[in-house]
């Protein structure tokens, strides 16, 4: 069974070829950088982050492109409302520039701590300008567009095909009267592509149309196509981004460049659903990520989003994360024991029998249904038991290299949950001090000063460690 | 006596008058990323960092520029050879903006294991093409500039201040025949604005000279106005760039806006010298940062640098570090007994008493002397010797906290220099670990359980941790 992903685009399950057999275009709409990332950016991010790794295991040269918006994404979807980035940089008396510069330190950092590896490129919006314009020019040439007193706008009425992702022509808004739709449209479901700049707007550039700046959907039009090529494999975005900046990007690239489809296969993910007020509290009243980190550990909130399909909703009640904590600690424990007694072999690539191991058979047909990782994740506790069957059982120690590599392969170089200096910062110090207490603490033990192991178990607890005795031996986590 | 900086236009030492009463425009080349960071770099950006630390300190908002160059520095200064991200991008089989992307990222990374701060804006230099070419064509209408079949050359011969800032007017070349002068340049001291791209060249933008990409020098001269307005205060950079880049862009933004002068100062910072073979050794064959930190602490090494005065050069052979490193760790350890005596207070600025504190008066003096941190950091060690008297005198103890709020400017605000959360990762644990340690090997030596305490000892010592015992309590290092 080859790779299948489910398209929104045709709304099916669909075998995946690449439009070039040995590599594989990616592009993930990245974020806008006037604030610290969401749990939804953390679902969506390592929904791509999952694609690139499980790509590059299934062999292919990924090309991971994710852009930066720095410009043009306005507080109003209807090309309404102010730039976020601007709206940023007034309540912050900041250069619209230096809070994008400042947002997405912290994005990095953020995604750092999930480990989510980081794009090949991730072109900027501000970056692009030329680029954006050019294709404008091309829409403009070829009748899709118009100029009006300095703005240039989409004619979605010459586009026979818009609404074939979504199957949506609008946000009747009209209709809705939610928004009165602005008079130099010539019909309200019309985009924009270019703004004319108010006098004092900071974000402006020169063009053929006057100063002024991007609409929100270009720049990946334009990026996209600079750094894929066109038509290119995989497009990602989250689910709300189908309507109106997805189908749009559609329409731009198909009439601009002629080249269709724009993008073979549309990926969405689906939500993190935080319950209003209930969830609100004990989650510190905040579903950014920074705060969550403080309460959890970034690995077990990467973990719980996998422990959820990209394309279901994820819980994130503090007992549904507590949970998947639990299990997510489990498998570590095992891992560890594991490492521990094999030592410090090098990392290698997975031999041909270690492929044909059914567990990896296994995971590798869950990951290829559509990336299925909730059920990857099974297999790796069907990987923990027969970890914890073989280590103990001495006959078989001649296997256990085998197994840690395996390990290494699923959990660390596809699901990225094995905790790495990377995603823990530089100070690997509390390993081997932890280590050494575990040690003297099963010392007094065996020589029954009680007095001594339990009060290094209080003082530990009093710094928020707690410690967990099985059969195995001792481990530890962080409360 | 107010703050003075050495002016490398001016050749003299001058007091700091800033544009605006209260806020400071600072710009710092910064580094074309296609490769790694390596020693001259964290002198030039600690170097900067100083500058911006030292001015917030002394009250003034700042606004720190500095660029990335990701496109249009070739590999030769003579605007010869070709695009350094296109021979990497070429090399490692990548896209040049993933090369740009990878080394950015771990430029990052750098300079947070420095402690060097963000800052505020970080333009890349391909985000601002039109910015440049608008700046080109001012330019060639007040005829300092001519276009030679796709190619824009700056005419030096027009600019009768060029050489203002490095006496120099050009490199010799034709007159040490070094590299043969275009045929097509006026003169071969004229140096490119804007270069027509080949047949095949990645990196290419339109412009109304044809397909090409700018020359080096230009990003700085568009970047710095657009976001710091012209003129404004401070220039810094490597000494290795005043002729011709530096050189280069006082001649454009003089030339091209009629603003005069470009920026007021011109800091340069000098070397960091390694001593050819003999060191090279020692220090693995390089003198990457990634490589150096292998071997010594970042923060050893900012305050290795910070030992020498910017405009002097840095030695940085092992004992040289070493010898920092020692000097470093018995501050260190004051600033620690102070903080475990002092206890959980919170950060706040220095009252006006303690800014009239003797050594914080003599600091502010060192400082206010052309960033003169070698003779700050001397200050510091006073510091040290005042604490630790005033440590082992419990009548004075109503004075700790005010001197904890001194080292923490001085020494973490100003210098950077305190391990911080920021610099050292996430992993906290290892301090909490610690203090327990310590606390339990304290109680067992009040027990006469010198088993236990000498255990406790030999166990740390194996995993590279070192405990001094002194009148005022037991510290612990990393060996």
């Amino acid at each position: 069974m080859p790779l299948e992903i489910y398209n929104t685009l045709t709304r099916t399950k669909q075998p995946f070829n690449p439009i070039h057999p040995e590599s594989v275009g990616l592009y993930v709409c990245g974020p806008t950088v006037y604030a610290d990332s969401h749990v939804g950016h953390a679902k969506a991010y390592i929904m791509g982050d999952t694609v690139h790794r499980y790509l590059e295991f299934s062999g292919y040269l990924v090309t991971y492109v994710q852009n930066i918006t720095d410009v043009g994404h306005l507080t109003d979807d209807a090309d309404e409302g102010e730039d976020k980035l601007l709206v940023k940089g007034a309540a912050e008396k900041k250069h619209p520039m230096a809070v994008a510069e400042f947002y997405t330190r912290r994005y990095y950092e953020d995604m750092t701590r999930l480990n989510v590896l980081p794009p090949d490129i991730a072109p900027r919006a501000s970056a692009h300008i030329l680029e954006q314009q050019e294709l404008i020019q091309q829409l403009i040439d070829k009748g899709f567009a118009y100029v009006v007193d300095g703005n240039v706008y989409f004619d979605v009425a010459r586009d026979t095909e818009y609404g074939k992702l979504s199957g949506r022509k609008s946000e009747d808004q009209a209709a809705s009267g939610r928004v009165e739709s602005r008079t130099d449209k010539r019909s309200p479901q019309d985009f924009a592509l270019w703004k004319r700049a108010e006098k004092g707007h900071i974000l402006r550039w020169p063009s053929p149309w006057g100063d002024g700046y991007p609409g929100w959907h270009i720049e990946c039009s334009a990026m996209s196509a600079k750094y894929l090529g066109l038509p290119f494999d995989i497009h990602g975005a989250g689910l709300e981004n189908v309507f109106p900046h997805n189908e749009c990007e559609i329409a731009q690239s198909e009439c601009g460049t002629g080249v269709k489809p724009f993008a073979n296969i549309w990926m969405h993910n689906n939500m993190v659903t935080v319950e209003g007020k209930k969830m609100g509290k004990s989650l510190g009243n905040s579903s950014y990520l920074r705060d969550l980190f403080e309460i959890y550990d970034p690995l077990t909130l990467r973990f719980t989003i996998l422990q959820s399909h990209y394309r279901s909703t994820t819980e994130f009640k503090p007992e549904a994360i507590e949970a998947a904590g639990a299990g997510y600690q489990k498998l570590l424990d095992t891992y560890y024991r594991l490492e521990q007694k094999v030592g410090d072999v090098p990392r290698r690539a997975l031999t041909d029998e270690e492929r044909a191991h059914p567990l990896v058979k296994q995971f590798v047909a869950e990951m290829d249904d559509d990336f299925n990782t909730p059920k990857a994740v099974a297999v790796l506790f069907d990987l923990a038991r027969e970890t914890n069957t073989t280590l103990a059982d001495p006959n078989r120690y001649d296997t256990l290299e085998g197994l840690l590599q395996i390990w290494r392969a699923l959990a660390d170089d596809v699901l990225g949950i094995i905790p790495t200096g990377r995603a823990q910062g530089q100070d690997n110090l509390a390993g081997p001090l932890m280590e050494m207490i575990i040690g003297l603490r099963n010392q007094s033990r065996a020589d029954k000063n009680f007095a001594l192991s339990d009060k290094l178990r209080t003082e530990l607890d009093k710094i928020g460690i707690v410690l967990e005795d099985s059969k195995q031996g001792t481990t530890w986590k962080k409360k």
